[in-house]
């Protein structure tokens, strides 16, 4: 590939962190500061990003020793891995004043210490749901309260399942706030998967134009991507996440110890946002879980550790770089965008969000390799880890070329009409976010995957 | 009244203005920055903070010629105002990176260039209600869209009143907005009063998780007060403005003409805010008022300019040193907790938001006599004024002493379970925002004017 104008080359690790004001006065997100010779490339035009950690030209490889850093942790080998429940990881996400912690580590709910520090108040509402309540709740109240005897903690229960991320469950939310009279100095605590993070945190951010919240991801998919980075919202009826707001957390808190009663097609449902990772940024990591999946798939806790922390490291440095999705976090949608489409059509809950995730990616693959952007080693690849994972690789029979279409219309990622979508170009780990493609590859795309 | 330890001195006008960043850390607003002689002063303590503009130790007086000025712009005499259609009077409200102006003067909606200056992307969805859309949705529709032929403007016409002010109908705002297949680089429109411009600027912060927009306020209320400083929410049945969000607008244009079908009723419910702003910090503007309430009810247009430029500079002032209401922004809310309780109490509607604030009002006044901290003569000026305006002075009669605790109970000032109040105290144009008052005060203030 050619040298690139104005390409944006961010040096490796702790080096040069770039902060997200950069990002802030685009919504494409064009920038063009200092550049070292280096391992993360960025490259904009009127239509997208293109994203890269391993360089463009050649100059790096797959090889390359380069780690990724979040802002305050370096990634270690996996043995280095401690489950030493007294000794919580931590990763910072930061981003000014509003930067936070994310711990990560076993038996981290049986530390109090841990999630009072991060109380405001002395009022707590915890948000969870009929599967969670039963197997958390009397501990995470335990842990908020033990030797704290001024704070009282509310909870409510809501149903379990995406099909319930609406407005009317969250009016639940509010009822139980405003019938505890909770006040603008309490705290919202989100104990579940992603439906509840992202509902608890809409709330948080609504209730009272805006109160304090704690994140506790019991699920991979909530522990690896979506209690990280302040995206909070629900579904309409007609897409996905279409309302709601940024708004970060004062901490997030990972205690691997709640994956032990995570069912197994849960647990393979966030290692579908964990391979993403490898894919869009982190060509090591995916080797790495080319390599393990066995071993996560069997809950290996050092693996699952492992897996947990670069991912939160990667989604803390995107994050950092761009909080309000001005272009490069918009990578971290790789698959999304056809799988949504997937939720969305098929009917919400009907599967998990994951699943369809999976099948977004082998869909952006195949439509990345259409366009002559990737070779076919990557979509092999592809298809064999997310088999390994056990997810599936083919969208449901009843979704048809005009229902993607039809649902893809409304995605967040649209701009001025022209869906920009998240492809993978270059060697492994490297993706543009792009509306530069041509339409053809998309509709053959589409009607490749689907009967009608 | 003794000199006091710890306060804060702003010189007036332009000499010093004090930035927001300054109350960001504490959610009570304590501050101890740059002191000089001068006329606005805070004193802080661990349950409120005082305010005053004219001293608390007769270093100035009411006779002071000290003039108010918001960010950018130094209030003219009556005399000087121009209701010139070519140059509107600008009033910049000052928030770093989320400045915007405000725009008042008559012929505004015909002068596109204002608006759409403003407008970003290419779609724009005007949110109004069936009292306005007949008069105003043509207009600003084709103001959006004369000479700018790339722009489409998608509408939505919601049912007029505080009681619509719901999720319910916030709803219809998506719905029409994701119908539409609106994206990031829309612009919402409010075009109304405030229940319009609060849902409207609500609806903006949560579609997408944030989209611009732009507020053309439509009546008194909302161009002295609600559409400027960004807060924006919706009602619940228990409570008023409960769930919401700071989000600012683009800008404020205030066409002064708007107000030329703006019933009685509502032309003196916003008259109510008006009044507020000379009691709370401008005492000069309300000796003002007491000599031209006259001319505001017979609708002379010069004397309605210099209220609301007026009023809105008083507002920036204040929201540009505290926007999410850390402290001195709550004095805002001198008689609204009183008020709001009559507005939930009462049922939504039934009485025009200004009339439940000129009760509130009367009987914040009323509690801070019987707490000794003003003199009588406030209090019947308070009265008199009021009732030129041909405002309520009393609740209704079904509003008993246990409603009125009951809903204020839920109100957002509330800290720790102790309901902060704003309060006069001191000369004519001073209040304090506190919650260390005598318990008794309150219950026989509450006593006096309820039957029950």
């Amino acid at each position: 590939m050619a040298t690139l104008p104005n390409s944006l080359c961010l040096s490796p690790a702790s080096d040069l962190i770039v902060k997200s004001p950069l990002f802030k006065s685009s919504s494409v997100g064009c920038f063009f500061p200092i550049c070292s010779r280096s391992s993360v490339h960025l490259r904009c035009s009127s239509t997208g990003v293109e994203f890269n950690r391993n360089g463009f030209s050649g100059l790096s490889s797959r090889s390359s020793r380069g780690k990724i850093f979040a802002s305050s942790a370096q990634i270690m080998d996996q043995s280095a891995i401690k489950t030493d429940s007294s000794a919580p990881t931590i990763v910072e996400v930061d981003l000014g004043d509003r930067s936070y912690p994310i711990y990560i580590g076993s038996g981290l709910l049986d530390q109090p210490e841990i999630l009072q520090r991060h109380v405001h108040g002395k009022r707590v509402l915890i948000v969870t749901n009929d599967t969670v309540a039963p197997l958390y709740l009397d501990k995470v109240t335990e842990a908020l309260t033990i030797g704290n005897p001024n704070v009282s903690v509310e909870s409510v229960v809501l149903p379990d399942g995406e099909k319930y991320k609406d407005m009317d469950t969250l009016m639940k939310v509010f009822d139980k706030a405003i019938e505890s009279r909770l006040d603008r100095r309490c705290t919202f605590v989100a104990l579940g998967g992603g439906v509840i993070g992202d509902m608890c945190g809409y709330a948080a951010a609504s209730f009272l134009r805006g109160v304090n919240f704690i994140q506790i991801p019991t699920t991979v998919m909530a522990q690896v991507d979506s209690s990280v980075g302040g995206k909070t919202g629900i579904n309409h009826r007609l897409g996905k996440n279409l309302i709601g707001a940024f708004y970060q957390p004062q901490c997030v808190v990972v205690d691997t110890d709640t994956l032990n009663t995570l069912p197994d097609r849960e647990l393979a449902s966030g290692f579908a946002e964990v391979i993403k990772y490898g894919l869009i940024r982190d060509a090591e990591f995916f080797e790495w879980q080319e390599k393990n999946m066995p071993s996560l798939m069997a809950r290996d806790p050092a693996a699952l550790a492992y897996a947990i922390k670069r991912s939160c490291e990667n989604k803390a440095e995107v994050v950092s770089l761009d909080e309000k999705e001005s272009g490069l976090r918009a990578t971290l949608n790789l698959g999304h965008t056809f799988g949504h489409a997937i939720e969305t059509g098929f009917g919400y809950g009907q599967w998990l969000h994951g699943e369809a995730v999976a099948v977004g990616t082998v869909m952006a693959v195949n439509m990345s390799y259409r366009l002559g952007w990737i070779d076919d080693t990557i979509v092999s690849r592809v298809l064999a880890i997310l088999k390994q994972a056990k997810l599936p690789t083919a969208p449901p029979e009843s979704m048809t070329v005009e229902m993607f279409k039809s649902i893809m219309a409304v995605d967040k990622k649209v701009a001025d009409g022209l869906l920009r979508l998240i492809l993978l170009k270059g060697p492994l780990g490297n993706c543009v976010f792009t509306g530069d493609y041509d339409r053809k590859a998309l509709d053959e795309t589409l009607r490749s995957f689907c009967k009608s």
